[in-house]
């Protein structure tokens, strides 16, 4: 396993979205793994920590996730540009080996029966909460994050360093139409404590 | 008003947050105007265009927007830094003059009864669409997007234009802390169409 992936604390782990990324939800059920890019993922809560992601009923990987009642919330990079969209755009279902197309590598973390995607720059092992109106109605799912992880040339001591990493860590922005943004500079605001 | 502010098609609508900004939440009732930042704001729908935000027991403002239905989402910019931070760290119930202490000045649109805050980039006119669950047990509301407007010097045309505008026009993504950072430099995808 690539040696600069640390834990995150649980109190931490809004951090690693709080900033609004695209990100990637993978999967596993029955011997099959999937991922998926989901723009329209958000933070819910500090603690537990919680966030909400959209999962169309058309998504292979959506079935993996309710029938695992688990899945992994990681923030892809720009190195992860192309893989991003791509992944967003084929098929499980049409091409089996999307996975290898698209050129995702997997990885695993202990005590985790969970698909993590390899080069990400967190990671958020997530398990299901339970809310059949919002995910039959609107396709809403609600998770606990149990496990956080990040990678520590762009995240460490509970803070992003996107400002002096190279740039190719930083975090995708979705807009449409394969238009992405990257995160930019800091800004802090005045009067705000330090840290 | 601003001769800046057009329009945007509702099917466009979620083009306007889908990279995940902070927002401005603000909402009227009984006379009195409220504006709250929130960094947990997702779309969740194209069409109808719907999104969710999570708003605190504790904020003034979601009071407002429990009593009045309706509430503006808006999407400030680097120039609006400070009074991003501010109205998110200041309470109406104990500074009155909270939103003139921000910096904050209100405009209104025709055909809609609520605040929109001057100088953000984007505003999207919304009603809440009633799930006492999610808002009890989570915070989180749905609301459904009935109207759309930016400023054409940084959204025209159905696309955000970051690149080309003047960077104080950059949306702002928080982290914790007081610590933002501005969206950054366009990233297009290899295969993706254009448009």
């Amino acid at each position: 396993m690539n040696p600069h992936i640390a834990p995150v604390a649980l109190e931490k782990a809004f951090r690693l979205i709080n900033h609004g990324p695209t990100v990637l939800v993978s999967a596993r059920h029955g011997g099959v793994d999937n991922v998926m890019a989901a723009a329209w993922a958000c933070a819910l809560d500090y603690a537990p920590p919680k966030l909400t992601v959209v999962l169309d009923k058309a998504a292979r990987t959506r079935e993996l996730v309710e029938r695992s009642g688990q899945l992994v919330v990681q923030v892809p990079t720009v190195a992860q540009l192309d893989l991003t969209y791509q992944v967003g755009h084929r098929s499980l279902a049409e091409q089996p080996d999307k996975l290898a197309r698209c050129g995702v590598e997997l990885f695993g973390l202990d005590g985790h029966d969970l698909p993590f995607v390899a080069g990400c720059s967190a990671w958020l092992a997530c398990c299901v909460v339970p809310e059949p109106h919002n995910q039959e109605r609107y396709d809403l799912f609600i998770a606990e994050i149990v496990g956080a992880w990040a990678d520590a040339r762009v995240f460490r001591d509970g803070h992003w360093h996107f400002e002096t990493a190279d740039p190719a860590w930083r975090s995708l922005h979705y807009v449409a139409g394969g238009h992405f943004y990257a995160i930019g500079e800091a800004q802090d605001a005045g009067g705000a404590p330090a840290g």
